[in-house]
């Protein structure tokens, strides 16, 4: 904004009173960390914790990221041709005008979310969904819309539902294909039924595709993009999940323009945008071209393999616990697990009922409650093997305990 | 926000019309681009280009990285533990709850500013300077307004001028030293009186300190965080500069509390902001210990030394080329010079001016009205020394030819 004179000098003040701006600063909340924070989470101290419940494939040290990518860094470091600053759209070998780097895919929807909502506007996001929508569309006051996912229809989208949530203030809808949190992957054919959607009332897509190619034998990554002729959409991604390197904050937003949508205002306004804080660090930028080279398919099917046994084995163990319904993934790292409530009367929600389990048994699982979903748990399916199966027996023996008592254990042995 | 259910849906509209958010992207402008984009830079054909606009030591490939930084990283890479996500606020050996990380010193600038300043409020920013405090203000719909820095005391604040800025919606005041784009470094004295100002209207400084001990033998940097026992500071810092790696983006904030007047709010503001975008790369995260011991004292000082000869060389040609009137810096990696446009009637302005040094001498100097301050030129320090003295030839023949003629080369030799 231009300076503006205003000449009412303001009064020496007697105290420090530094308010931190209400707009930004105190309507950024992370939910995860909002739940998490709140609960007690003490371990039994005869039993070893174990963690099911951090999206990060790479704690546990079982799952590394593939040696090429490794020296094209380092080759990136020896070259001392990528210690300088980076055109703030990004180092690219030839200028891709369509692909603008970011720090993370969160930095691409960042970006993505700035560059087509203003404040007021609203978005359509999924529920359950990945929590970082709404962080962000909270600080920059845009309107968070929740569009249901049906855990009977392997979490598809109620098209019915989204479709009646669009209004003359809808600035996006953001799908995220394969999910977090529930590991679904999208048909062909439901992704031209949010595609209709989304022509008919013409609202561009932000599609999460951070956990693109990320999904079982025999299943298909189908992109949004693919589907449409018609629909404008930003494609968000990066290395993060697929290449094991969530640290690195190498995102990115694949522009793709249709009937020139984007062209005249929002592809501009994308790169001003990324202007502020100059793009992800430029020793992975440099070495992107070898990273996506050079990383063997076997690589990225050994991943998958370890993710896949997983989910057998945990959806099979999960299967067999009266009160627990886990719905299959068929993709990303993730499965939710339904909980019976009615069966588990001990607990007043999905947030006491997985804290008890750590309590108890020393287990973490994720209530669903972080993805605005309740009564559901998320399991990573990255851990160790023999880590997830001794924490499935742990759950067993858990609700094997609960399941049909009548009382709160959190009053005092009085029903409410 | 929370859901709201708007139950009017929007009618099907006929056309594509993505209209992008008017508030964040359309207000997110870089004035250097917009001035630079509006210059036409066709170099003279038969003279090399000789770039001294670029801010970027690293872009002529004289000044690299110390090898232990280099090592540091790689060693990051090797140890495979630096792959994960790290903290929002970052990986710290202990746990340092005063310093944030982010990305790059504009990363630490902007969750700063959005932490302190709600839309509407404004901050003080100086004139000459850095740009980005404007950039993403604007972004940010806070109001911008410009303090004088006084080129006859060597750019100090005109501390008169300051102080009548200050308002009721004043959030902060950005206080940056060295100087980009004056090369100045502030005595104690000056710095005690601007906090003095700071704490009689009790306004929080915004300190943006990237070029932090980045000062000519005999100069002493004084952080402004050590000159107060009163005035709450948020520091900006990174590596980008002093260890000559823009590109890695590893910027910090130090929180300099005071009277708890940042503890109940506007930490965990900066700590809730964090978490929008999950900082930078986390092997530069990891190898941040040792870059920071092992870096030599003289890579440090051989940098300098380089800047200084470049600082004395130009300073000498410059002074004696009759119209310029450049300012001898202390510190940082630039020098202004200033343009007695009287004596050159033949440009409208600075924008002009070298505008026609490139297309005569192919020599590209950054017109001074990227930084709000017309009539003067940015020269950058880092390049190398016989390309500098060759600039400083050019730029001589150049002014020589143009010293008093009365015509505007831009009007077909028709005064105006
Ligand atoms: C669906 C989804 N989108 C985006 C992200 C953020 O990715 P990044 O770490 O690259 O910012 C995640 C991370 O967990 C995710 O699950
Ligand atoms: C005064 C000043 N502050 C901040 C920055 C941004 O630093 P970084 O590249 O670490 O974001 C610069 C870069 O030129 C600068 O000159």
């Amino acid at each position: 904004m231009e300076d503006i004179t205003v000449k009412k000098t303001r009064s020496k003040k007697a105290a420090w009173d530094v308010i931190p701006s209400s707009l930004f600063a105190k309507q950024t909340h992370n939910p995860i960390r909002k739940i998490v924070d709140g609960m007690k989470l003490t371990p039994n101290p005869e039993k070893e914790m174990i963690a099911l419940s951090i999206g990060d494939p790479t704690v546990f040290g079982n799952l590394l990221p593939a040696q090429a990518v490794n020296e094209a860094v380092i080759e990136s470091i020896r070259s001392e041709k990528c210690n300088g600053y980076a055109p703030s759209t990004g180092k690219k070998p030839i200028r891709h005008g369509d692909v603008i780097f970011a720090s993370g895919c969160s930095g691409a929807l960042d970006l993505s979310i700035m560059a087509l909502a203003n404040p007021g506007q609203n978005i359509l996001v999924p529920r359950p969904g990945f929590s970082l929508y709404k962080t962000l569309a909270d600080s920059l006051s845009i309107v968070v819309k929740h569009y249901d996912l049906l855990p009977e229809r392997i979490w598809e989208a109620d098209l019915d539902h989204l479709e009646s949530l669009i209004d003359d203030n809808t600035a996006a809808i953001i799908v995220n294909n394969p999910s977090n949190p529930c590991g679904s992957v999208y048909s062909k054919n439901h992704i031209q039924g949010i595609l209709d959607i989304a022509n008919r009332y013409k609202v561009p897509i932000i599609a999460d595709e951070i956990y693109a190619y990320f999904v079982f034998p025999g299943q298909e990554f189908v992109s949004m993009a693919s589907q449409t002729k018609d629909v404008p959409i930003l494609s968000c991604g990066g290395l993060t999940k697929r290449y094991l390197v969530p640290g690195w904050r190498m995102g990115w937003i694949t522009i793709h323009d249709r009937h020139d949508a984007f062209e005249k205002q929002v592809r501009p306004g994308l790169t001003s945008l990324s202007q502020r804080i100059l793009g992800p660090n430029t020793l992975v930028q440099g070495a992107l071209p070898k990273i996506l080279e050079l990383t063997p398919q076997e690589f990225f099917d050994s991943t998958i393999e370890i993710v896949k046994r997983n989910a057998d084995i945990s959806y099979e163990a999960m299967s067999s616990i009266p009160g627990l319904n886990p719905v299959m993934p068929t993709g990303a790292m993730y499965m939710m697990v339904g909980i019976d409530m009615e069966k588990f009367q001990a607990f007043k929600d999905d947030v006491q009922f997985t804290e008890r389990l750590v309590t108890e048994q020393s287990v973490f699982c994720l209530p669903a409650s972080c993805f605005q979903y309740p009564n559901f748990f998320r399991i990573v399916l990255t851990v160790p093997q023999e880590k997830l199966q001794e924490a499935c027996e742990r759950i067993n023996e858990f609700c094997s305990k609960y399941y049909g008592k009548k009382t709160n254990i959190y009053d005092n042995g009085v029903m409410t």
